[in-house]
């Protein structure tokens, strides 16, 4: 039914970056809403952080509109204007090809969530901004390259087999 | 900037339905933030309902995916499955042409508000569950008509000039 009971919907930690780019993800975990729901144009996760972990390495979509919600807790948002505090109610947007790379962080001694809706697309690329990172996504998974489309260097993600 | 300053976003009370359909929804307000924002893919609003206000009349759409989190308040979601008790946190969903038409009605003595995302696309129809009226929309706006295309009669709408 179009209600959803999120105490019966699964929260997972999985983080696709390679080798040691996934390091220190531990405390971010994302409870995936639109699939279990039957909803396909975009995509609805609250993403839950301990204190001290991020969202996601600084990114921004090519494709992709995106928007977040804060729900609990308190995050810092940053941006290449530099850092927001963000409260529950407090909103942002990230429209598809803005180069204003983003992400949050916990700095908080507490759990803090968001809501975040994605637009959902064939193809979809992601830039980084804070390292020499993009990746190329569509039905066959992610892939992860340097800005110029040349293989990641062990330099960059170590020698995890993974 | 990506952070949103609700403050400064303008709130409307704009009702599309003709004639006396439109009558009653005086208590609903939304707060557009997608447009200022510079999103394009889906559409967000902040809805707010004062007491012994609805949503909307009871619909689903056909072409377009769509997502609410309760934010403050009490509501009641309505579907054909009966009358589900929503409060902050609380989310439903309801995919394209999932034939299950719902709305929200404030059943309390004090405000609500729900964050409502709706995805954009050139056209759509929404069809309206309790009474027979369904509307098409695309870039020159909105047309509602009977459910099998037939205009309106004065018994549905009055005659109202609007």
């Amino acid at each position: 039914m179009p209600k959803l009971d999120l105490s019966q919907l699964p929260s997972h930690s999985n983080c696709s970056y390679p080798g040691k780019l996934s390091d220190g993800f531990e405390g971010r975990s994302a409870q995936a809403l639109g699939d279990p729901s039957g909803i396909t144009q975009f995509g609805v996760n609250i993403v839950t952080l301990q204190p001290g972990a991020q969202s996601s390495l600084r990114h921004y979509h090519i494709q992709q509109d995106e928007f977040l919600m804060m729900t609990e807790g308190e995050l810092v948002l940053i941006d290449d204007d530099g850092e927001h505090v963000m409260r529950p109610g407090d909103c942002a947007a990230f429209p598809a090809g803005d180069a204003n790379g983003h992400h949050l962080i916990n700095k908080s001694d507490v759990p803090a969530a968001f809501l975040v809706v994605g637009t959902r697309t064939p193809t979809e690329t992601a830039i980084y901004s804070d390292i020499d990172m993009k990746v190329e996504v569509d039905a066959d998974g992610y892939s992860f390259t340097r800005k110029d489309g040349s293989p990641l260097t062990a330099d960059q993600i170590g020698d995890k087999n993974d």
